[in-house]
């Protein structure tokens, strides 16, 4: 068995890890960690460290770890056929299948499924689509794409492009120029918080409507948003956001893309967070929850209307020129079958439900008086505690004090994982959807713990 | 157990296959099959009908189908942990290993490996890195890629411009703004035919020298190219072509990329294409052969040279803003470590050679005299026989003829498969590296049968 401080040595030379400090990485000066195994919402290090993750990994591993129906059919898919190609009309039972029941689950107007790997190459597959689409219809001028600011859809070119967050653009030349950032739909943050929810709805109705008028309907292809706001802060749509919004995007012809990598399969209390908020797009984008991130798996559902376009594309122009070699692998496929039986069987949609609405009112018993929490909010299990420095006033702290990241840090000395999220001081909970009320307990004991030790009142 | 109809229906209902006419398999008109095992270089469908996969998929099953050393190490870490993430530090046993795995094969300059999901997305984050170098160097200009027209790099925005093939391009907008493509290195297609091999060589340094002149060299950050064309033509480069490239890239201080997606792990007869042409590159994309394809796993190996500047960003910014969910996901990085041991005790990078020799000679001793055969190239186990409507000539039969597609729905026959690159009359051969003599043997009878039937003298 290789020794901890090799394996340490190891990583240090030779290991680039993702949104990391690269520097101090190498360097040894940051903390890391060297995870073992997991079991339910409980992950293990090579120290025998055992902590409850809160956030499911990166909001991902929805059955919690350590599930054997998942792994027995990675097993068994391993063995039968690890891999066959998807081009020019090849299939597997596994992948097959794995089409039929997200078709089964999703809206009724979706009509197929193209796999690929992460929740960011399905956003690429769906910008390559939606100019197909457009140029198929003879409209070669309709390519831009409206994404809000905070949104998160990936960390490529064009979907870091999408993402509305500056530690995605900065030193990256992003957004590319095809992409423009509406206001995000975060009330909290309300640009004058004298406005009501309703009034804070219509702003972003008009900031949306004007961006458009502004570029030219006829410019702009399609709209891309996560049912709730995800890595940009955790937060659900102001209520009635998505019925203001989607009249204008129809009005001007413009596709909707729900990006449902974090809210699709039960994150928020429901299948899809399509279904949660009404919303009836052309693509919707699924990853995370699909498999559990037992395997790599993601999705491009797309809708009739955009279907039979692709169609007629094809049948004008030949084989569609797109395709990654890893497209419906047969693991992740195999992983994505046993995932979503897993789902069902275990009731995870309705739990979310429940324990979501156990975990924000126990947050805000615990939470809601204090001076420096400024927001507890959340929907389903995807929730979060935003802190300010003054309540009143609704005044952030500045950035360099570095609240959130310290906060999480606390938490885990407590045994918790949770999450800073990136921008602002917002702590975020996505646990496991298999969570029960006694871990609900100890992540809201651990927070209002942590939030004393670093904000004592 | 399911029904062959009933999953038939299932996928012309529900599955958006990659590279597809997809309304020909919408309506059923398009051959289709469901792959449901495999052993060494056979795989075998629903139906029963086995076939000799002279392609390895798509060229990725370097070690041929069935293995249970890599199939059992899937199976133990999906039950250990399937997945935890490894963003700001964390690792697994299996990520960190891998990672030394890599860098003890790479050419020595290299340094750390970032891990992907496919070959796309790993080139899209070498075209990020690049950026985000030159942004740290204070040289905000110097962002265009060159590519080469036919050059493979992936299917995403960037990574389709980067590919250098029409279908890829077309009714997609592509290629973008900042990719430039330069003179393919294929000799058999040179515009002149009295052109020597040094001559054409002499031709493709001063076009790449011409377009940065014309550029502008402050312009300029990076060259792509793989070490030998795959799916472009499965050319290997003229006598020659990187040692003329080299210096040129060096003088204008342009950042070399080896694609290394088909070449890495054994491919052409040595661990890396980069080796076998002296290639001295500053990122190397790997994926395909990491795996073998049994798990989704790609990389970019970045060089000392790199490193250092992506540290001094991390310094100057904090950590950087890239990273995919699934990066380094613990199966991956579990099949790549059970892959690499077994290139190893299987000897493939010596077979590659041994018989992609033999089959080099044996298709040119069944084919060499046949009238249409304009070409017969290989490195290592990456082979192709080119077809010309007239040799003397060297005149191309009409793509509308589908010579090519033909040709391998022939080959298929035979029990067969072999594919019809994209672009030319083109079949390429890139078998598992385990395939014996025997198994060329019924390669190189079934692909002289099919061209006889097709072309006949
Ligand atoms: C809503 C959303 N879309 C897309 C992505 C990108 O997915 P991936 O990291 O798998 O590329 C994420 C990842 O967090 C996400 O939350
Ligand atoms: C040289 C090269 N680079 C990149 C890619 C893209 O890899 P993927 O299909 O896994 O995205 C390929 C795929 O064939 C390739 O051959």
């Amino acid at each position: 068995m290789l020794r901890n401080d090799t394996l340490d040595q190891w990583d240090r030379e030779n290991l680039f890890h993702p949104s990391t400090h690269l520097a101090q990485h190498a360097r040894g000066e940051a903390p890391s960690r060297i995870v073992e195994t997991g079991s339910g919402v409980y992950i293990e290090d090579r120290n025998g460290t055992k902590l409850l993750d809160a956030f499911a990994g990166l909001y991902c591993v929805n059955v919690g770890y350590g599930r054997s129906e998942i792994s027995d059919a990675i097993a068994e898919q391993a063995k039968k056929l690890a891999y066959y190609h998807s081009y020019v009309g090849h299939g597997t039972e596994a992948s097959i299948t794995l089409s039929k029941m997200i078709l089964d689950r999703a809206p009724a107007n979706m009509s197929k499924v193209y796999f690929g790997l992460g929740g960011s190459d399905a956003n690429e597959t769906n910008i390559k689509l939606v100019w197909y689409y457009n140029n198929i219809l003879g409209r070669p001028e309709k390519k831009k794409i409206i994404s809000r600011w905070r949104g998160y859809h990936g960390s490529g070119l064009m979907t870091g492009s999408l993402t509305g967050l500056e530690l995605f653009h900065k030193k990256f030349d992003l957004p590319l120029a095809q992409v423009l950032h509406t206001e995000a739909p975060y009330y909290f943050r309300r640009p004058d918080t004298a406005m009501s929810e309703a009034d804070f709805v219509a702003h972003c109705a008009a900031e949306l409507e004007a961006m458009i008028e502004r570029e030219g309907p006829e410019t702009i292809a399609a709209f891309i948003g996560e049912p709730a706001l995800g890595t940009g802060g955790l937060v659900p749509p102001p209520q009635g956001y998505w019925e203001a919004i989607q009249p204008i995007l129809k009005k001007h012809d413009i596709l909707l893309i729900a990006d449902e990598v974090v809210t699709g399969f039960g994150r928020l209390g429901s299948m899809f967070g399509s279904e949660h908020y009404n919303i009836e797009a052309d693509i919707i984008t699924i990853a995370k929850g699909l498999t559990s991130a037992y395997a790599p798996l993601s999705g491009s559902i797309v809708s009739d209307k955009v279907w039979k376009i692709l169609e007629q594309g094809t049948d004008e122009n030949g084989p569609i020129g797109h395709g990654w070699t890893y497209s419906a692998h047969p693991i992740g496929a195999a992983a994505g079958i046993a995932n979503l039986e897993l789902v069902d069987s275990l009731g995870l949609v309705k739990n979310a439900t429940a324990m979501g609405t156990y975990m924000k009112a126990a947050l805000q018993d615990a939470l809601g008086d204090h001076p420096n929490v400024g927001d507890i909010r959340g929907e389903g299990l995807l929730m979060a505690v935003e802190l300010v420095e003054d309540r009143s006033a609704r005044t952030f702290f500045d950035p360099a004090r570095k609240i959130g990241p310290t906060l999480a840090g606390e938490l885990l000395k407590h045994g918790v994982i949770s999450r800073a999220m990136p921008q602002g001081d917002i702590l975020g909970f996505a646990p496991p959807l298999c969570i029960n009320q006694a871990e609900i307990d100890t992540v809201v004991r651990a927070t209002k713990a942590a939030i004393d030790a670093v904000l004592p009142d």
